[in-house]
């Protein structure tokens, strides 16, 4: 087995010793990724860009910035993790992610997209203003290059008057092949020396070099012994192209099946059942549209973009863009679908209050990766939708407990004149369902003793399930109930809920979700509530039960909690 | 008086007709700003090329979209509303904004800056779906050009086959002077013909056409007939200058005091406030630095960007970008202060929680205008930031009760290690100060009586005030707390507090705020919850009291609670 350097054996090495530890990476990296799950293509596209910068710069005191950050694992190898890199993304282990906690060569933690270069323009102004003297690069692929915040940190160089290397990673893919005029602009780019576009960066005050063959450590090393050159002088933008999923060749053939990748489940369960109720939808609906960013296939949406392509749209990583589309097209009598992971709604909040929800427009929200996400850790769990909308007027939200009634909703929500979200996980079982109306509850199991459990979700409904059935070997049984929506709330069947002791579990933050709505419902009214959810803190990686299990929703503090409801009569 | 007339009038007046109805407008204008306040420079700069619309296209067949929206009088003038102007951003009056429940002639409602672009897309692409044949045109300042939004949208041009047509607006003004590369791109146009400028826009799949006089009839009717004859081939961006404040001498000279006319007070008190201690705090710390997104003057921030110009940063309207170099400053040891409107900060939603607070760096946000900011309506109200903060970890949630008290916590701000939020409104009382600590309440008025008033912020401490005396007449004291912090709660004082019914006023949202917090706290205790704040719907525009007193914080609905606490006994 080959062996992976790192430090000065890197900046002494011989191009053929390189290429030795590029292999030795990618056999780790690939290894690794067939354990642990991760992103593959998009690091095995990058080892000899990484192997390159590490020789030409001097981290930790010069500061490397991933854009989103997924791209970071060779890095982490030649940055004292290599040892420990057998945990990445465990619980406990290495993060997929940069961290600063982690290691101090990871000097700025991502996980969204187009961040980077605005990252490195604070730490760029920080070291000016400390007077210290060291080179800061943001890495940033072309799929980044699509979202406004990076127009947003371009447009500031001149106004920050600071020296930055931007490395365009440029490998004609974000998780979905990128699209849109900046993609074609790259892509000229590539064709020929394109003065006009060099000019575009150059506007903004960027030195523009490129195009460099970022899998070959021959056009790489002199490009980047350039670049710091005339990062002395100002701001410098190194357009490098790479071959996502370099020197594997499945990946190499399949880079959208490879970037993410999950060694247990390929799709999400509910992804699936997503894509196939709107096609059913859309062919008998000609108003309906779905609108993606950048996640067509992730969110299980490919079906539809290829039946129905005149009704689909992927903006490209533009979260916020989508939003206001979506609002507009229902301002035209279009019915728009938006699906989109929970984590990076965060982006679309200002437009889902000002776009979606105060022109009270019917469109519907498909959060999925909803609640715990897992293995990603803190910057893509989905635990935070409940709070952020749930005080949002107008909206309307659900949560099916399992994916029949996720259908059963999409199919109510055709009809729906009014915002929507409906927010489900990854996985799931598929479940009956009974008819059912906006804002009703479900009783799931009925009894007559003084405990009832008000669960929201599939997650929530099996742990409170589990919970019954271990409380009833106790000799105790309790009422569950499907809180099916957050908003409205089901106040008829709460306000004639006969129990005292009412428990609520959601798979989300406990401030600001159903266990406040719930309690709020009953506030003054003498009931006991007691929530769970997850408390003041953020969720490292891990997988959803270990979260869980945890950090708010443990079995057996929930079967503690209800056993105490009982012992105290 | 010269008149004011609009539809088919428009359509065949001569050009001295059309210069004369321009002078009416402004008239109107000004003497509706200078009773009503408002936006009165870009009013009065846009009026040539709004007549010169409505001539040219037919609304509300064709849709006329406004950025950001402030700029829209001239054509409430045209769409009639002209007989309403004079209750112009009055409670119950026509609103400042477009607001499609006001008139069909207003298409799209807006507030924040970067959407119209991305909302014309949806609406031209519903209409090429909906096989119908209209003009959609997009008029955009190039202040909102700095946004990231423009910029997705612009990208997505090419993703939808769209025909649009974007106005740009160009009078080199934001709110502050228009900052950064795009400007410079701007400019460059204005200067020449300048192909590679417009290469730019034409890649990104845009006819461009410019630069025209924007205040001239001569030039604007041909090229918004051209335009309209392009815009059936492809979208088209048409360039066009205008004079800020034309055909008002003063506003001509003082755009900036004159974008937001107020006709009660020129500058925010605790805007002034904030200006002067971090002046006062700068001149100690080098490591302090300002950050805003083009508001400088109305953050009260002018004197600072003049004493430290090299820690000061406009980067126009950018909230997000704003945000990351915040903590990006924050990780190279900087302590930066981000200033902003409660509104605005929704767009950094996103980056408040993965950036600054998953990261725990010292970013102290000031929030302006929190809490009900009155004649800008829906858009612009501050309501929703207690409710989206106070759920995300490691932020601390400060709410001064006077002016006096958030100049303690800015000095407080300095020492703090960890990410604060300090929210304020627009007008304030200096008031005096005793010494406290990071999430101490403070009792203002103590009886031994069994009701409590928990109120955070100047405006609920002083409602709360009017309360007790009110209560006192007939005989009832009352205990007044100033809730200073809603994270973290002090808990010890809550522990203590003897009474058992308690009351809580914030000028936020009912849910997600302080009423719902201490209800959480007081989960199970026994204590009787009555919370007051603003209930589940938008606010539209009126002054703070009228909003307040009518949509949840009512000073009779608040002493009749408080009476029937007494009553029940």
């Amino acid at each position: 087995m080959k062996k992976i350097f790192s430090g000065e054996a890197i900046k002494t090495a011989s191009l053929p010793q390189l290429k030795e530890l590029c292999e030795a990476m990618r056999e780790e990296i690939l290894r690794t990724v067939s354990v642990c799950g991760g992103h593959l293509s998009s690091n095995l596209g990058i080892v000899e860009l990484t192997v390159a910068l590490h020789r030409i710069f001097r981290f930790p005191k010069d500061k490397l910035i991933f854009d989103v950050g997924h791209q970071c694992y060779p890095h982490k190898l030649l940055s004292g993790r290599a040892d420990r890199f057998h945990t990445l993304r465990k619980f406990g282990g290495i993060s997929g992610f940069p961290k600063r906690e982690e290691s101090e060569y990871d000097c700025y933690d991502t996980g969204h997209a187009g961040t980077a270069i605005s990252a490195a323009l604070g730490i760029a102004k920080a070291r000016d203003l400390n007077g210290e003297n060291f080179s800061v690069i943001a890495l940033v692929g072309d799929g980044s290059f699509q979202n406004g915040l990076v127009y947003e940190a371009l447009n500031s160089i001149k106004i920050l008057h600071s020296r930055v290397l931007i490395i365009l990673n440029d490998n004609g893919m974000s998780i979905s092949p990128t699209v849109g005029g900046m993609h074609e602009i790259l892509e000229e780019l590539k064709g020929a020396e394109n003065e006009d576009d060099i000019k575009l960066f150059e506007r903004f005050g960027l030195t523009y070099r490129g195009i460099v063959n970022g899998n070959s450590f021959e056009e790489l090393l002199p490009a980047l012994e350039e670049a710091k050159e005339l990062l002395k002088h100002g701001s410098v933008i190194l357009h490098v192209a790479t071959k996502k999923g370099q020197g594997y060749p499945f990946s190499e053939q399949a880079p959208l099946e490879t970037h993410g990748v999950c060694p247990v489940l390929p799709v999400g369960e509910y992804s699936a059942a997503l894509g196939e109720e709107l096609c059913a939808l859309a062919r008998k609906d000609p108003k309906i549209v779905a609108v993606t960013a950048a996640m067509t296939d992730n969110l299980g949406l490919r079906t539809f973009f290829d039946q129905f392509p005149e009704r689909a749209f992927d903006v490209g990583i533009c979260e916020e863009h989508a939003s206001i589309l979506c609002a507009a097209l229902a301002t035209g009598g279009m019915k728009p679908y938006y699906a989109v992971f929970s984590t990076f709604l965060e982006r679309s909040f200002d437009e889902i209050i000002h776009d979606i929800c105060a022109q009270n427009l019917p469109v519907t929200l498909c959060i999925d990766r909803a609640g715990v996400a897992g293995a990603d850790g803190e910057t893509h769990q989905g635990v935070f939708d409940l709070s952020f909308l749930s005080f949002i007027p107008n909206l309307t939200i659900a949560i099916p407990k399992d994916i029949g009634e996720f259908r059963a909703m999409l199919r109510m929500s055709a009809k729906y004149p009014s915002p929507l979200v409906i927010r489900y996980p990854r996985e799931g079982r598929e479940g009956t369902v009974s008819d059912f109306e906006i804002g009703e509850f479900e009783v799931l199991h009925s009894t007559m003793s003084d405990v009832v459990l008000i669960a929201a979700g599939e997650r929530c409904l099996r742990l409170a399930e589990d919970v019954r059935l271990a409380a009833l070997e106790r000799g105790h049984d309790v009422t569950i109930i499907n809180a099916r929506f957050l908003r409205p709330l089901d106040e008829k069947l709460l306000s004639a809920l006969p129990q005292t002791n009412i428990v609520t579990l959601e798979d989300n933050m406990l401030c600001g979700g159903l266990g406040d709505a719930i309690s709020r419902f009953y506030r003054n009214s003498g009931k006991k509530i007691f929530s769970f959810g997850y408390g003041d803190r953020f969720l490292p990686h891990g997988t959803p039960h270990e979260l869980m299990e945890r950090y708010g929703l443990s079995f057996g503090a929930i079967l503690r909690t209800v056993e105490e409801c009982f012992a105290r009569g």
